[in-house]
């Protein structure tokens, strides 16, 4: 049995207190991050708060073993005196909507080893997909994740400005939205690559650009050019 | 019944000719688009061949009501001397994977308003998703597939790169890139936005910004910048 103390109660703290639940292998406990005079003890705390109070929130913990729960800080972002860990999960966590966590991938960090199999431990009591990742590899992945999810999003703004200038209904972009990304799951991103940057289709490249307005048709010139140099 | 020709030989041609030969309401002949010495006669002439080769192939046919599958291109590269449409299905097409037509949102044009019922009928007899789009929006619809097909497939070689360069199983994505597109099923792109340049956190983009390459640096500034001016 694991027992489990977790900081916070944002999105992220409340799935994880819900799931903990569901094992029988973790015993879990919630506290508010504004009230750490009497903190109960764990094997594990998991300090699940915005990335600028990591540092506050952890320096006011006693407990043995403290991890925090964010992509974008280094383990050191934690001031505890005692042993640091991290426990990242790479998916985004919304209010109402329940999270399969056997789809999440748990992202571990701990300089001991027994640490790090015990962050495991607690991992596979809820989830399947697990990954040893460090401080400078958890950043590389955060800036990933900016150009797959934020900016990926950003392009369907894009296409649905498009749309709604032209009254045309963005639903008809969906099944394609859809299959851009399900593609990806079987050829890699290079292979996948189809339209008329990779093709060096001149013609469609300058109607399309006549259609754009300033910012699109910047972010239109340099994403082509990029996939046409071959990055 | 409804007897369509179909004229050519790449995979819009060869589902479209699976879908018809499975509806009772569709009688469908194919020919090769190098040989147009005998073309059978037909209620609906659809020319699916590459671009390019749309105004020689139709110059060619005689047949009373032709249309085309591009959405790259306008009515009138038809140079037939008798009726036109546009019968285009954005969608991907690849050779080996089967089409669940249901999906597909078919794009419809034609002058002639018994011509469009026509249309209309044809898509349905494989279809569901059927919209009326005119020359000047089907332009603009191929642009938008553009950008949330080609340029966002490109984000994910980019997430890609990022991830072999710092030696991270480019895996811990996927289910971040599939929840990104799955969540504009039912929120606006604008509503679904999250990241660093949505919440103006200019340390994490400094920090972020520190690890890309020229290249990935100029696309991130880009995208950015259009997040943060609302674009």
């Amino acid at each position: 049995m694991i027992s489990v103390l977790l900081v916070g109660n944002g999105n992220v703290a409340s799935h994880l207190r819900n799931a903990f639940l569901q094992s029988d292998d973790v015993v879990v406990t919630q506290i508010n991050s504004r009230k750490l005079e009497l903190v109960p003890k764990a094997d594990v705390t998991i300090i699940a708060v915005s990335d600028d109070a990591i540092g506050e929130v952890s320096s006011k913990i006693n407990n043995s073993f403290v991890v925090h729960t964010s992509g974008g800080c280094e383990i050191d972002v934690l001031q505890n005196n005692t042993r640091k860990g991290v426990f990242y999960m790479l998916q985004t966590f919304s209010k109402d909507k329940k999270i399969n966590f056997s789809e999440v991938p748990f992202c571990l960090e701990a300089p001991n080893q027994k640490d790090l199999e015990l962050l495991e431990k607690l991992a596979k009591s809820i989830g399947t997909k697990i990954f040893k990742i460090d401080s400078e590899q958890r950043k590389a992945l955060h800036v990933a994740a900016v150009f797959v999810n934020n900016f990926t999003n950003h392009l369907y703004k894009v296409g649905n400005d498009i749309c709604v200038e032209h009254k045309i209904p963005f639903e008809i972009l969906q099944p394609l939205i859809q299959e851009t990304a399900h593609k990806i799951k079987t050829l890699s991103p290079e292979k996948a690559q189809t339209g008329p940057a990779i093709r060096n289709d001149a013609t469609t490249i300058k109607n399309h650009l006549d259609l754009l307005n300033k910012n699109q048709e910047k972010i239109y010139k340099i994403l082509t050019k990029s996939i046409q140099n071959g990055h």
